[in-house]
């Protein structure tokens, strides 16, 4: 059982119009608020070797890419600490601090305890206009398929490629980006911190269509070997790009530098290169 | 070092404005939108016998009773669980879905992940307008100090008294009174659930005035020898009580069972019979 099974058995528990994007929506007056939460800890999140700014800087970062999918603008962060060491605690908020200002927002509250291991969960809130938001479900058959960044370079990184180190550690949320895509009509969108595949079959779960996409028009790391390249941009886990539809005749967006990697079909499904592609990425396997 | 002096040397690094509260505070139309995130784990938040559903419930309650102390009203809630086993996610959920319904709250988001030790971060979200908010800031001189609630109910039940353990382990925020009592005028608030003493150094600490309160005028929990009453009351944890300041001329408060514990008073200080009480209560303590 992997961690899409286990949230499928408490659907009835929440907010079903909800769970399903990056960002929860409220109301908030004329705009809309978004909102997220997210959790990392030391053992399975913080690859061996960063430094406690860069494990701050990256649990704001996970935060702020969850608010950039949504087309909003991020507001405010809170963040709850557990502290092997107390020590640890200046350090890593100065990361996250960096980070925060970095996308326009404070570090409005939080909480700390005492933990056994670092684990770290930072809050996210966001605004948008109501008609520039975009959200996983809103795909239509004939828009185009794109994506911001390289995929895959943070998987290279962590599989011995130094030259992706800092884009692994130390991410940068595609915040205007996002905002731009908002503005320009894309259909729908999510980050990609699980990868691509994976990213392309969570929109294909809430939309009713299908997604072809194309090996041809998928960038790949440079510097690494083609087959082993492929396979990090498709199945690797970490970067903190944009996935999105959008019609063709919106292109280009001005301030985004994406590519276009396959077109939205009538049929559901999501093929690469016309053959089903499996729904592997990163994810926590439970043994039960 | 505690907790409070561990966070001291941050602030630097958080929004000042908002790190005093319960809550954050952040414009959002019309209304205020309140905001609050609270970090609970197995090894020290969840007393010995507790069920899952119970931890589920106080995850939320915790969050809930923040929202209170700010006379808001609790809108939605994001859990982030960190699971040493899947099959606990499940009743956990259920008794957090319990206790944002009973406030009215819906679970709009979270996350999940594998952990050592069961963690439960939870995020809440209120909203108020903005001429019935209650900060802790805001005490005047000749305002009277009350309590909802008999203080050290918690303690005791931790203690080894059966007849306050759903009390302890079933904690209801004071949502409808936090909200009547900001609607009456409250001119400031705070729930207890570090103790009543260190709440009032909490409030002593962002107020230009004194707190002056009386023994013979605090409740105390019943069935248990005076002295140790009175130490639970005013040093034991665990209680989601509400303490606030309120000018004379505005009570009663409709829907308020509170009692008055005291008076604000010019000199700055905490005194308990005219004598300074200390600052003690619940709060980790870091070897360092």
């Amino acid at each position: 059982m992997d961690d899409r099974a286990l949230l499928s058995e408490i659907l009835d528990l929440v907010d079903r119009e909800q769970a399903g994007d990056d960002c929860a929506v409220l109301p908030c007056g004329d705009r809309l608020l978004v909102v997220t939460t997210d959790m990392v800890h030391e053992a399975t999140d913080f690859p061996p070797g960063m430094t406690e700014w860069q494990k701050g800087w990256m649990a704001a970062a996970v935060t702020v890419s969850d608010i950039a999918a949504m087309g909003a603008s991020p507001v405010a962060l809170l963040i709850a600490a557990g502290l092997d060491r107390p020590e640890r605690l200046r350090p890593l908020m100065e990361g996250a601090a960096a980070c925060s200002r970095r996308y326009g927002a404070a570090i409005v509250g939080g909480d700390i305890d005492r933990h056994r291991e670092l684990t770290v969960v930072t809050t996210g809130l966001g605004t948008v206009e109501p008609g520039r938001i975009v959200r996983r479900r809103g795909s239509r058959p004939g828009d185009l398929v794109g994506l911001t960044g390289v995929p895959g370079r943070a998987q290279a990184a962590l599989e011995g490629y130094p030259a992706f180190r800092e884009h692994l550690l130390e991410p940068q949320p595609r915040v205007e980006e996002g905002m731009a895509l908002g503005r320009a009509g894309a259909t729908a969108m999510m980050d990609t911190s699980d990868g691509l595949a994976l990213s392309l079959h969570d929109l294909q779960a809430v939309n009713d269509c299908g997604y072809a996409i194309t090996s041809d028009l998928l960038p790949l790391p440079a510097g690494v070997p083609e087959a082993q390249a492929r396979s990090f941009a498709l199945f690797g886990g970490g970067d903190y790009d944009l996935l999105f539809t959008i019609p063709e005749a919106r292109l280009p967006v001005p301030g985004v530098e994406g590519r276009i990697i396959g077109r939205v079909v009538q049929e559901p499904g999501v093929l690469l290169d016309g053959e089903p592609l499996p729904a592997r990425g990163y994810a926590h396997v439970w043994e039960k």
